[in-house]
């Protein structure tokens, strides 16, 4: 899938998560990888001015799974079945870059990696493995 | 701290989070454990009637932090440093209720496991295990 | 299956890790559940006089496993997929025991949680979350 | 440390892991990594001709051990607090060679994340995050 069809898909299907507010945008998208950009909105800060935990959760998420539809095309009703974060340092206060990799493409789970960072920071402030379960006839 | 007190802190520190139209409850809180609600709201919902996994991802995460502040007092500074999430079973559309359980409370780490079910259902939906870092001088 | 014929199957299709000299019994069996013992082998500390993390790992993966063979039958290809631990408590110089309870057992996946003690201990040293791939044709 | 060094501190700090015979050869180190191989043992075997995971989480551990030392310097107490590994593919019978990288070297934690693959494939049969609690006073 293309990004343009991809954020035409998520639109479609996931119209509370990616609309004109949610501030989310994939970047770019190929086999076995994606890129998503969240831009920076104040309601995701927490006390100290970092921005909230289930903000960069959602966007892992979300990234992990723009990278399973780029590889093996719509399926709606992948579902992630483990997820596993670190915080690694507080972020600032700007747009967070999220980067998957899919470490295992295989018949019924994909597994794969995210980085996430702040906009113009190399070193990552958070970083998740997780685990889609792909549903039957869906696997390439 | 009491639920009262609780809440009160929740609403003065996360006002995105803890406010009238979040839905979110402490339903009960004590040394080492608590117990947080989220409401049914349809814009939780996604493809295929299930509740979005960054919806249970938050609630379990506000959840183990109430079970922290119950346990060692306000530490606004507390921070997640592992958050790993089964998804287990597809939730109904119906309130989550989360119990989070502290299987250790060290002066620099916190680790607890959380369960969230479906309200009326038995079995849980989603399990969970986070550690959160404790500030210096704020450990019991 | 029952003990004795768990035990048989072990120390047939694991001889290296089932023997006279490992210290590895099967302390009891249900559907979904399993108590496994590891005696104490003054080869498993480290320095500080701690037991080592990879002992817990082994003991906790094959606690899981002795789980779902209770619940689904002889299944030897069932493979570990994620195995998650937090190491909580300085163990004893004692016999460890794990509990394992299976929180999902599906067609595919299996998913539980492991406590590990020290022996004549009631606070876990080791908590695991874990899940198991299922081959097919073998689900319950 | 070198590696000349990091061998000698293994080999007296824990003797029962790092001997003649146990195949585990530090083959790289630097400040935030290591190499560490693992020679192949046919008692590693389980049934299907696949390596134990338990050989895995093991050699895994002790290379973000290796990591932390060369990073700041012998420091025989610290410990693991958190270690999730994901099973990729099935390794084949030859050496292991596992990659360790740390993403985060803090006053108070490690975290890194650990590629194992067999000799002579690209493609890794298992990844590692893990986090490491570093004694207070050690820490660059």
């Amino acid at each position: 899938m293309t990004v343009a069809e991809l954020e035409a898909f998520l639109a479609a299907e996931f119209p509370q998560m990616f609309n004109a507010a949610s501030g989310l945008h994939v970047e770019s998208a190929r086999f076995h990888g994606a890129r998503v950009r969240q831009a920076f909105r104040p309601e995701f800060l927490r006390p100290g001015g970092t921005v909230s935990g289930p903000t960069m959760m959602a966007l892992a998420d979300v990234t992990m799974y723009v990278a399973v539809l780029a590889s093996i095309g719509p399926v709606p009703l992948a579902v992630t079945t483990n997820f596993s974060i670190n915080f690694l340092r507080r972020p600032a206060q700007r747009d967070l870059i999220a980067d998957a990799s899919l470490m295992k493409l295989g018949k019924r789970l994909a597994v794969g990696e995210v980085a996430i960072r702040s906009e113009g920071h190399d070193e990552p402030v958070a970083h998740v493995t997780s685990t889609y379960s792909i549903p039957s006839g869906y696997s390439r």
